[in-house]
Order: C-alpha cells, then sequence, then structure tokens
C-alpha cells in the first residue's frame, strides 16, 4: 500500500507518473475487494469507475471543483483518494466510513443521497449557483447509463441544455447495466435508427421555426452546418443528447485513464454544459466479478477474496416473496410483475423467468411503473409491483392519484422496509407506513412472518378496486408466531393474565412483542399481543380491545409521526376510547449507517428496553398519574 | 346547434361531410367560449384541439379504442362529442359536468387526473394488458409538448420504444407552450444541433456493437442504410423520438382535420408504437385568445365573449405572495425564484421581469425543481420554488432526501392548498400538511392572512439549514386577524372567558375559528383562539395551552390523517396531556367538484357546524361524559 498511503488529498495525485497511477489503480482495487470480502458493500459499480475517478481528480480541483456522484455507492475510490484509505477497512460499520459520500465524513462530499438520478439536478442548481455569484467553479456529475433511465434525469438534461453559463460536465458511466442491464429504448438508441420520408417538409419547418425565434442566428448557422455534416449524425450515438442540444465528447474508453483525463480536460475548456461519454465494465479488475453474468458482484455480501464465492447465508424475507409470487402467478394468469431495474434485488428473477411475457422491467423508473401497472390494471390484469420501501417515496403522487384515485387494483411489495441499517440515512425504508396513510382506500399489510407474507400476499392479489401494500423488512425473517386467536383481520398472539397491558405489534416486531410479553407477565403484569396484519385501515377489533385493556402500546419499525401507531391513536381519539396510549416507533431522523440490530438497540425498539418502558408505564398508572414524558422528536 | 345535438357517440361523426365537420368544429368553439365565459374553465387548450380530437374519434373506436387525455383539462372537444354537450353548461358546477375526464360521466373517459405527464405511462400499461390478453384494442394518448418536459414521460418513451406489440399511438400535441411557451432543450431542438468531430471513431464502436448484440441482423442493416440517408437525419425534429426507436409520423397541421386523420390512420396501420406530432395553436378560432401572448386564455375566470375582457376580481393570495417576493428579492440578492412551468399562475411572473438571471423555470419538471433548488442552496443562494399544493406531491422525495438529509435552506411556497374545489380531487392541496410531517427538520407555516403571509415568508427565507414551507389556499385571503397576544411563534387571536376550550386554527381556517368563537362565547363557553403560525414543529407553547383548557380543537383545511392536529394530538400524548381532543379537517377521501365554500360547508369546515359541534363536545364534557364519536374515515 506505499502508494495509496501517500495520496492524503487529490493534489497528491499530480506528481505520479503513469506507471505509479496504474500501480495506485491496482493498489485501490485491491483494497475495495478486500474490504468489500469482509464488510460487504458494492463492489462491481467501484471497480468500474477506478479510473475514471482517478482522472477526474486530476483534471479537476475538488472541494473547489465539485464532484456529484450519481447513487453514492460509486463514491469508494473518490474516498480513497480523498484522505479515507486509512479508515477504509472500517467501511458500512457503526461510527466508521460511509458506503455513501457524507459531508460529516469530507469535505470533499456533497450528495449523500442513494437514490438514483439526482445528480444532474444538483448539478445544475450548483453551477447555476457559481454562475450568479461568478464564482469561477466547475461541477462534475458522474450518472450511469442505468441512472439515466429515471425520469429526473430527464427533466435535468432538459434544463442543463438550455445553462450556456454553467460549467458543468457531466460523465455518462455507460456500462450497459444498472443492476440488470439498462432497459428501453435508450439502450437500444444505437441499432434503432430510423430513416425519414418526409425530408422536404421538414426541412421547411426547420427553416421556418428558425427564421421566427430572434437570437438564434448562430443556431441557425450551426443547424446549416449541420446538414452538410449530415452523415455522420445519422450513427453517432450522442444524437440524444445532441438532440437536446449538449456538447458531447466522445465515447471515451473509461479504464483508459490518459484518454479519460484528454476527454475531461476538453470538456473543461468548454464555457458550458459537457457531456462526456465513458465506456466502462462493472468489475473491471476482479475475475469473478466479470464472471458475474448478472450483476458482476453490484453488491456482495461477505466472500472469498480468491474464489470470489460469497459466504453461505440462508433465506431472507425476498426469497421467500420470490417464491410466493411463482405461486401467485401460476394460480392467476392475470398476475403480472413489475420492478425499476432490481429484478434480482426484489426477488422477481424466478418469476420473469418462468413468466417472461408478464414480467416488465421499466428501468430505473418508479413513477413509469406505478402509473403503468394503473395501466395494467385497467386493462384488465393484476400488477404487482415489486421495491424497496423507500424507492416508493419517488412514486407518491402516483400511487395517490393514479392508482387510489381510479381505484385501480394493484399490489405494491415493499422489500426492505423499516430499519434496514448498513447502507445509511436513504435506504431505511422508515416512511412508507406514515404517508402511504394518507391515501384513500389504500390497505397496507406488514406479515411478521413468511407464513403470514404468503398469506397476505394472497389475500392483496385478490383485492381488485384499490391499491394494496405487503410490507417486510430486509435479512432474515423470524420463526413463525403463530396466532392463537382472530379479532377481526388481526391475530391474537398472547393473551396472558388480566387485561393490562395492550400490545399492537406491527409486522416484524410481533417477535419483539412476544418476547416483550414474556417479560410483562414474569413481573405479573397482564398483557394481550395483537398482529393487526391489516394495518390501514384500522380494524374495529383493535379499537374494541383497546377499550378494554388499561394501555394501549403500540410498535413499529417505521418513522413514529404519522405511522401506524400515530393513526391508532386518532382513530381510539375519534372513537372516544381514552385508554392511555403509547407508541413506539423509529425517532423521526435520518439515520446513521450501523446494523439493523444495533440501530433498533440504540432507538429503544429491542424487547429489553421495550419491556422496562411498558414496566414504568404500568407503575405510573398504578400510582394513579399520567404515562411518563418522552422526549422523542414529535 | 343544430349539428352538435345531433352527435350523441363518435360513431355519429363517420357519416359527416367534410363541410359538416367545419360546421361542427365551430359550433364546438362557440360552446366552449360561451360555456367558459360564464362557468371559467379551460379553454386555450381546448381550441387548440378541436380537430385533432374530431379526427381522433373518427379513426378510432372510443370506447373499444381507449383515449388518454394527459393532463385531462384538454378533454372538453372530447366530452361533446361524447354524449355531454346538453349537459356542458353545468361546466365544474357542484353535480354538473367536470373539468377533467370522468369515469363516472362516461364510459370514454378513462383517467381522471390532472397532473402531467402520466398519459403515456398509462397508454403502455393498457396497451402490454391489450396485448397480453389478446385484445385487438388500440390505445390513444394524447400529450402536449409542455407534459413531456415531465420525467415520467420519459421514463414512458423509454418502456414504450421497446414495447414491440403494444398498439399504441403517441399523439404529441405540439403548441410550444405549456401554460408559458416551453422550456428547455426539448423545445430547442431545433436550432441546436450539432456535429459530431470522432465520426470514424463512432463508427466503428457501433459496428462493434452491432456485430456483439445478437439478433439485431435487421437493425444493423436499417444503421446502414440509414447511414446513406444520414442527411435527411440531422434536420428531423424527430431525431430524439427516433434515438429512443420509436416510429414517428410528422409533423402534422393539426388544425388540418383531414390530414391528422390521414396520419392516425396510417399510425393505426403500424403494428407496434408510434408518435403522430401535431402542430396546434393555442386559442386557435378565437380572437381574444390568441392575443393573450402569455398563455392563450389557458384557464380565464369569466369573461366578456366579445372582447375577451376578464372580469374584475379581486387580489387574491397569488398577487400578495407576488408583490412579497419581490420585496424580498430587493432586499435580498442571494435570493432565487423557481418555478415549474407556472410563472403566471403561481406569481413569479414580476419576480422574473424584475430578476431574470435569478429565476429559474425548469418546465414541468417539480422533482428537478426540488432537486436543483438543493444544488442552488449547496452553491450558497436561497431558492424560492413556488408551486401548487398538489403538485409538490410528485417531488416528496426530492424534498426528503435531497433537501432536508441535506439540510438546504429551501423555501416552499405552496399556492391552492387546502380544498380548492372546481378543478376537482387531484388539485384539491389536502396532502401537503401530511406528507410533509415526516421529514426531519423541515418547518411549515400556514399564513391566516396577508400580514402573516408576508411576516412567514420573511421568516422563511432566512432559515438556512433546513427546509421551509409557506402554504396558503386558493382565491381572496380574508381580511387580517390581528393578534393580541404571542405564545411561543404562535399568535393569540382570541381570549374569552374561562379556559374551556383552545381552538387551534391552522392558515385560512382562523378567519373561521374567530366566528367560531364569538358563537362560543355568545353561549357562554369561555374559548382561546390561537394560530400557530409556523404549524411543524408543534411549538411548546401550544402544548401548555392544551394541559390547561378543558378542550382542545384542531381545524384545519387538510385531509384528517396525519395532519396538523393528529400531530399536535400525538404530541400531546408524549406530553402525558391528557386534555380531550376534538380534530376537524378535511375527511380522507378524494372530493368531487364544487365551490370551496360549498364543500367546506358540505364537510363541516365551517363556522356553524364547527360552532355546533363544539358546543356538544362541551356538553359532553360538562356532563362529565366522554366526547361523542365521530364517523370520518380515519
Amino acid at each position: 500500500m506505499a502508494l495509496l498511503d501517500s495520496i492524503a488529498s487529490p493534489s497528491d495525485l499530480h506528481g505520479l507518473s503513469a506507471d505509479q497511477l496504474d500501480q495506485l489503480a491496482a493498489e485501490i482495487r485491491d483494497l475495495m475487494i478486500r474490504t468489500v470480502a469482509t464488510n460487504s458493500g458494492h463492489l462491481g459499480p467501484n471497480l468500474g469507475v477506478v479510473e475514471l475517478t482517478l482522472a477526474i481528480h486530476r483534471v479537476f480541483d475538488s472541494p473547489r471543483d465539485r464532484v456529484v456522484f450519481d447513487t453514492g455507492h460509486q463514491s469508494y475510490v473518490h474516498k480513497l483518494v480523498t484522505g479515507r484509505h486509512a479508515d477504509f477497512g472500517t467501511l458500512r460499520k457503526e461510527g466508521g466510513v460511509s458506503g455513501y459520500p457524507s459531508q460529516a465524513e469530507s469535505e470533499h462530499d456533497i450528495v449523500e443521497n442513494s437514490h438514483a438520478s439526482t445528480s444532474l439536478s444538483y448539478a445544475d442548481g450548483l453551477a447555476k449557483a457559481y454562475a450568479i455569484r461568478g464564482e469561477d467553479r466547475h461541477v462534475v456529475a458522474v450518472i450511469g447509463d442505468g441512472a439515466l433511465t429515471g425520469g429526473m434525469a430527464w427533466e435535468a438534461l432538459n434544463n442543463i441544455a438550455i445553462a450556456k453559463d454553467s460549467r458543468l460536465v457531466i460523465v455518462v458511466n455507460d456500462n450497459e447495466r444498472s443492476y440488470t442491464p439498462t432497459i428501453g429504448g435508450l439502450a437500444t438508441a444505437l441499432t434503432a435508427l430510423r430513416t425519414n420520408p418526409r425530408y422536404e417538409q421538414v426541412l421547411d419547418l426547420v427553416k421556418k421555426r428558425l427564421n421566427a425565434v430572434p437570437g438564434v442566428g448562430h443556431a441557425a448557422y450551426d443547424a446549416l452546418h449541420a446538414v452538410k455534416k449530415g452523415m455522420k449524425d445519422a450513427l453517432a450515438p450522442q444524437g440524444l443528447f445532441e438532440d437536446l442540444g449538449l456538447k458531447y465528447v466522445g465515447p471515451v474508453d473509461g479504464h483508459d485513464r490518459a484518454a479519460m483525463e484528454q476527454a475531461l480536460a476538453n470538456a473543461k475548456r468548454f464555457d458550458g454544459p459537457v457531456i462526456v461519454h465513458a465506456i466502462t465494465r462493472k468489475g473491471q479488475g476482479y475475475d469473478p466479478a466479470l464472471r458475474h453474468e448478472a450483476d458482476q458482484f453490484h453488491a456482495p455480501g461477505p466472500f472469498d477474496v480468491q474464489t470470489g464465492a460469497e459466504k453461505p447465508k440462508g433465506k431472507i424475507w425476498t426469497d421467500h416473496f420470490s417464491e410466493a409470487i411463482l405461486e401467485v402467478g401460476a394460480r392467476r394468469d392475470d398476475v403480472v410483475a413489475v420492478t425499476a431495474a432490481m429484478m434480482h434485488p426484489v426477488g422477481l428473477d424466478a418469476f420473469a423467468q418462468k413468466y417472461p411475457e408478464r414480467t416488465f422491467d421499466v428501468g430505473i423508473a418508479e413513477q413509469h411503473a406505478v402509473t403503468s401497472a394503473a395501466g395494467l390494471a385497467m386493462g384488465g390484469l393484476h400488477p404487482v409491483f415489486a421495491v424497496y420501501a423507500t424507492f416508493l417515496n419517488r412514486a407518491f403522487d402516483q400511487v395517490l392519484m393514479d392508482v387510489a384515485l381510479h381505484r385501480c387494483g394493484v399490489t405494491f411489495v415493499l422489500d426492505r422496509s423499516g430499519v434496514t441499517g448498513d447502507d445509511g440515512a436513504s435506504h431505511n425504508g422508515m416512511w412508507d407506513m406514515s404517508i402511504l396513510q394518507v391515501v384513500p382506500g389504500l390497505e397496507l399489510a406488514a406479515p411478521r412472518d413468511v407464513t403470514r407474507l404468503r398469506e397476505l400476499l394472497d389475500e392483496a392479489v385478490l383485492v381488485e378496486d384499490r391499491p394494496t401494500v405487503v410490507r417486510f423488512p430486509k435479512g432474515p425473517p423470524p420463526a413463525d408466531v403463530p396466532a392463537i386467536d382472530r379479532a377481526g383481520r388481526a391475530d391474537v398472539l398472547v393473551r396472558e393474565g388480566e387485561q393490562d397491558v395492550l400490545l399492537v405489534a406491527v409486522g416484524s416486531m410481533a417477535t419483539t412483542a412476544v418476547e416483550v410479553a414474556s417479560r410483562l407477565t414474569d413481573q405479573g403484569i397482564g398483557v394481550t399481543v395483537v398482529d393487526p396484519r391489516w394495518v390501514k385501515p384500522v380494524d374495529p377489533a383493535i379499537v374494541a380491545l383497546a377499550a378494554e385493556h388499561r394501555l394501549v402500546v403500540s410498535v413499529e419499525d417505521n418513522g413514529r409521526v404519522g405511522g401506524c401507531g400515530a393513526v391508532l391513536l386518532q382513530t381510539l381519539n375519534d372513537a372516544g376510547v381514552r385508554t392511555p396510549f403509547r407508541l413506539h416507533g423509529i425517532p423521526q431522523e435520518f439515520l446513521d449507517h450501523a446494523k439493523r440490530d444495533a440501530i433498533l438497540a440504540r432507538i429503544g425498539l429491542d424487547a429489553p428496553t421495550l419491556a422496562r418502558e411498558i414496566v414504568a408505564d404500568v407503575a405510573a398508572l398504578d400510582r394513579g398519574l399520567s404515562l411518563v414524558e418522552v422526549d422523542h422528536p414529535a
């Protein structure tokens, strides 16, 4: 590691020879492979951007110039050359280096959000701000071809194209895949050229328009000039960008550092927005990654460095959903599956293999996923859109207006809901059970175990006149928790002693709640544990149970504000049920990365803490006092 | 009206001669102009699509073939030829014809949502469903060039381009403007052609790729063929679409019905998705509309048919914001304004005129508006994004992840919040105060009058480390309501008699609350009325006041679920304040169109109803009973 140890900041890259830079690239790859092999993390994307990132930091002057990484998991190389290689062994560990850019870590980091397709919008704003303030700074956005399928990127390009004062360099990192091969017309642009049978007519129109628009003299000249060079344009992959009026450099071999530096230097000299089109290979420099055709080690768990073999791991929630949806598909030929570029991560690959004609990968395009699902439903099918909970935020308006308002039977399967942990604030799925509460008619289920996952998915796909949601967390599911009784649509899991405490446990918190119950009964406190199964709408049976107990306690792995507990409290209040109420959930704040269990313990969503707090609440009630005040924000 | 009276359904259009169709078009224009002159509504867009709509209904067979209108306010002509001309005089009146498509009105209507850029996604889903089900039906999507700037449209095009089995005709209604002239690279595509200096290199790459991809023999042939025809492509406006691989027909004069029919018939015969590019003029056939350069009578209030002069109306909230932001701009040269194609409707035109270099119209692109605002803030400016409340839903994820997570000082000004009424379910701004509650750090203000609007806007733009929101309703503001005291950041408006009722009145409900208070004091009930001004976070002073009263009543023009009342209830519960609580807000359902005041009265948010209900609640408490149960959903 001799060379990497000498790189404290990007300026240290300037004195290096070509050989030294090659050696540095090799050291960086080696360190990333060894670290991810132990810590897990994103590997393929970072192996693909080693030379590209080095080139950016040699040509531009961060942090004076700003480098914005789209979908921040491609920022490891950037981290290693901006002073964080010594700590890189702590990658994704609590208190350690984040798997995404982090302003708290470094002045070289700027965008922390992991949601895709945002970089161009940030960069547009930054570059415009510098132009207005008269600051001579460049902004570099690094965006994959996958992220370009997101609508935001299009909105941004459409604006950047006319921002002539913006010193903005867009590096398109084209590896022909996001998680899986990038789909859509963009990807097939090269092979889909068509001819135009109405040339004369169009030419006239263009001439008329050129003459009609004031101040386009130069553009008009360019256009006429273009006619003569027409043949060249016909086969250029940049057609799409240049149709928008964006200056284009490339394509460049993204693993040829010198070529990348040359292209970036050219782009930097241009006084306005420029696209640099780099062709790269995900997993470059690590054979086991390149052998993984499906996702080239996008984000492996711990693995063996020599062989690339991932350490064996048990089945996770996703695997069980994968099996369940396959069974649904066999039973119901009207059920179709939708994914937004996450076929494997959300467990739809088996369904896609068996029913390719009934599976739609729409690209990184959650909005389109939801509204096209509304269209599929209107056309007589039942779509199941499987997506990470945090990414559904992108399509809130579409769920509300396009699905719910139109009473479409669409089922949303939210994977990685609740606390996900390692991937930091923007990956936690802690918002869905709050924002979806406001959607009229929508019904939301939170299975507590895999038996309930199958059961609730089956129930959900039967609903044809409104949206349904099934949400479950990351990781392995708990052992099944059997019900001892039903109450409305809810399951009663525990009924012990007097009716002191009604514990309403949402989804994955049921297992915790059962453990809490045993601690309470040990203390002589009577407890009923109920799993609502369908948390929206609130079941009248739960309202009735609440009226019969001395204390209602809700537990959910969702933000405290506006979630299941909040709506239950509101419903009880509307119903005139004034049983003291204690709400447990995730504090309404952005959580730093750490293991899921560590976070749950830190925020008090573990059995020992919950039991202690409930005992204290019951003791207060026994003494005729109010519940203890909590200091959770909101 | 002889001819229009004979059109009960689209099939009646088939027997008409060209002259009769011209006469029909004239009758339709006349009826639309006269109706909107009285009822208000969308005029310019509908005048622009008369011939286009007639052509669609002559070539396709609705409702077997489905016609999806993007931004449904361009569906008047469609309504008139699908059996609703007799009732058209009731346009936008309670119980009358909706200003948007409505499934309840007609089997010819399908998409009711007025939010832009959705039609292509719906159409993609519908066409795929028909293909899977083996139904021989066409889907026609009508989308304006303005709506094409929305990211969803790009996501959809990217998918439609590879949906070779879809019988989908996309009619691009290109009038070069959404509300105001369409902006961005898309709009300037024709004048922004560039040349490619690396032809040889690109050609090699293309050849390599063509050879590498299995099964593209035909495409490869097309590509090589295209080389010879290259010059034609260089100037074709369809470049953008054809780069995606979409079949293109046009451009066609959208006011030449026969040409439109010919183009549509050609498109219909093609066995896959096709774009028909129609050039139209908003306001066509009505001189006063064409004279209105700014928006060609997009959505006028009542006006004089002869002169086009709009009936005089008083200043609305928007006008006061317009003045206030102008003053802020004069004082603070770091304040910049952002709009999503709504410069005039949100009142930014004066600011834009005075500070053009500090104003950004991003097109119909709320996601980009928000994230580029985050970039502007990171670059040292303070952006103010003015937008209709309902449209901010489109950018919830960006507010949460791109602004709040990054602690950016961005101010959101939400116009048309609460019940807007006439424009139906999708225009009501009843969601913002619920979904924004979950955003950590965000602060939200709801001014009760124009003095508070100025005051709160001034306070908001001073906050540099978190998002701030200022929201106000549609229409004229009420007379100022002076404060008699301050409590924390809240204003005390009334303090009469004993501390019986604490009335927490959000924003525009303050005026109503003061009237309610006077009715309560008439009944000998003591009342304190407080306007929180900043409704998020909850002010500790309000918690303290709640503890001192016998009954807390919250009133807001936002959905009941998860709104200001709900969060106040939750906060009081956390704080151990068990004062009986009554929550008044909009029932959580999609509201049919009607006048704002009529809707408020129907849902019980008027002073007489509120006063009656509070008197009943106080009476129950006097008798030692619980509050009466309410049957509001959730």
